[in-house]
């Protein structure tokens, strides 16, 4: 009887190789098969983050997303070519298991975390044996490079895709002590009007790679355009001593 | 001209001492002293995660907390005893900075989120050169043990501390989808209340050590007590496929 592989989520934190967890490393150099999500042309900062880590002889499995943002995300074209997508996926990995095969799936920041690796882990877990190994997110790694501490005591803390439309955004936005707006990209001008109409602008802090040595940190307020990468943040520091 | 020594905040991650990054490590490794919260008795899971990466000859700075629940944190007296207790932390680390030192000071989980690391940071990072190593939080540590997907797409993340007055948890928790109550402790029954009232109850995972290898993992509904440590969480997982 052949046995079957593992599938491994592994969260290769927010960007900088040094920032893996010893048990991510272990993992990495342990498996046959290192699966990652990517754009074609673009292999992201997932696999940049773990590269360093790898075996030479590990066989790589990109997963390539047929649209990111071409498509609006609330176009049912969107939902269907992308669930399309994820199936696919989950039966790459698949016939990789079933060969016996361990397969890491890296995910930036921490896997079932707004990762992508979620979709091939509800697809699979309940078929193979599946372990997921969290890491560190990017918005502990931003705040941890801006120095600034973003919770304590009795502080709530809400994180918000700024993806949201602009009334829920502001709706969810009225009542919060300290927030993180993910997913920036195109939406940075509508987190900036939903912060200026709650008069909380000058307390943003606004960071786009923040790990990395190219890393910007900066008041939002002095931001003078709104391009943002999609992996940049803005931090609501809830925290004052 | 003497040169001051470096603060440096380092994540140990949920408790499981392979959940260090490498970066926590590397650090260990070369710090002069290892600080550390705990209470007097108890070396907390801070020093526990960290102890198989230090020196044999790294120096123990032990910060004892003069109070933890004994006292309710709304009491004045607590303000008082726990604001001289922070000052006097920060001053027994400021003379080893004095003396050139390197000082790691130990967090738990992530040293900006919740941790009790920030209270020296506000006090001496703008004295000496300070450092943030992020770690992986309590709250990915559960979820990953659960393998349970937390948030995903637009979905909105809220974090409550359980020590928040029953009213307030339960009007911030009204409109949640995803959410993390941290700080359990005595305060489970409350949250079991609040979830019962919103009919959130069946959704909700109860986690207690979650990355150790006696760590507990089971629905909330079928918990038959309302005895929990203070690290352990309440998670209601957003996403549903």
């Amino acid at each position: 009887m052949s046995t079957s592989g593992r599938l491994i989520g592994v969260g290769v934190g927010p960007g900088d190789p040094e920032l893996l967890t010893l048990k991510a490393v272990r993992i990495l150099q342990t498996s046959d098969v290192v699966a990652y999500f990517a754009k074609a042309g673009n292999a992201g900062y997932a696999l940049a983050a773990a590269r360093p880590h790898l075996r030479a002889c590990v066989v790589d499995l990109p997963l390539l997303y047929p649209v990111t943002t071409e498509i609006s995300r609330r176009d049912p074209r969107y939902t269907s070519l992308i669930q399309d997508f994820f199936d696919t996926a989950a039966a790459h990995v698949a016939r990789r298991l079933d060969e016996g095969k361990t397969v890491a799936v890296l995910s930036a920041g921490d896997p079932l975390f707004y990762g992508s690796y979620m979709h091939l882990h509800v697809r699979l877990a309940g078929r193979y044996p599946t372990e997921v190994i969290p890491g560190v997110s990017g918005m502990s790694g931003c705040w941890s490079a801006a120095g600034r501490p973003i919770a304590q005591g009795d502080d709530v803390l809400t994180v918000l895709p700024a993806t949201l439309p602009e009334d829920d955004l502001l709706r969810r936005t009225e009542q919060v002590e300290a927030a993180v707006f993910m997913k920036l990209g195109r939406h940075l001008g509508k987190v900036r009007r939903v912060l200026a109409r709650l008069g909380r602008l000058d307390d943003a802090l606004y960071i786009e790679r923040g790990t990395m040595a190219d890393g910007k940190i900066m008041r939002l307020s002095v931001k003078s355009d709104d391009a943002a990468p999609y992996f940049a943040m803005v931090l609501l520091p809830g925290w004052q001593r």
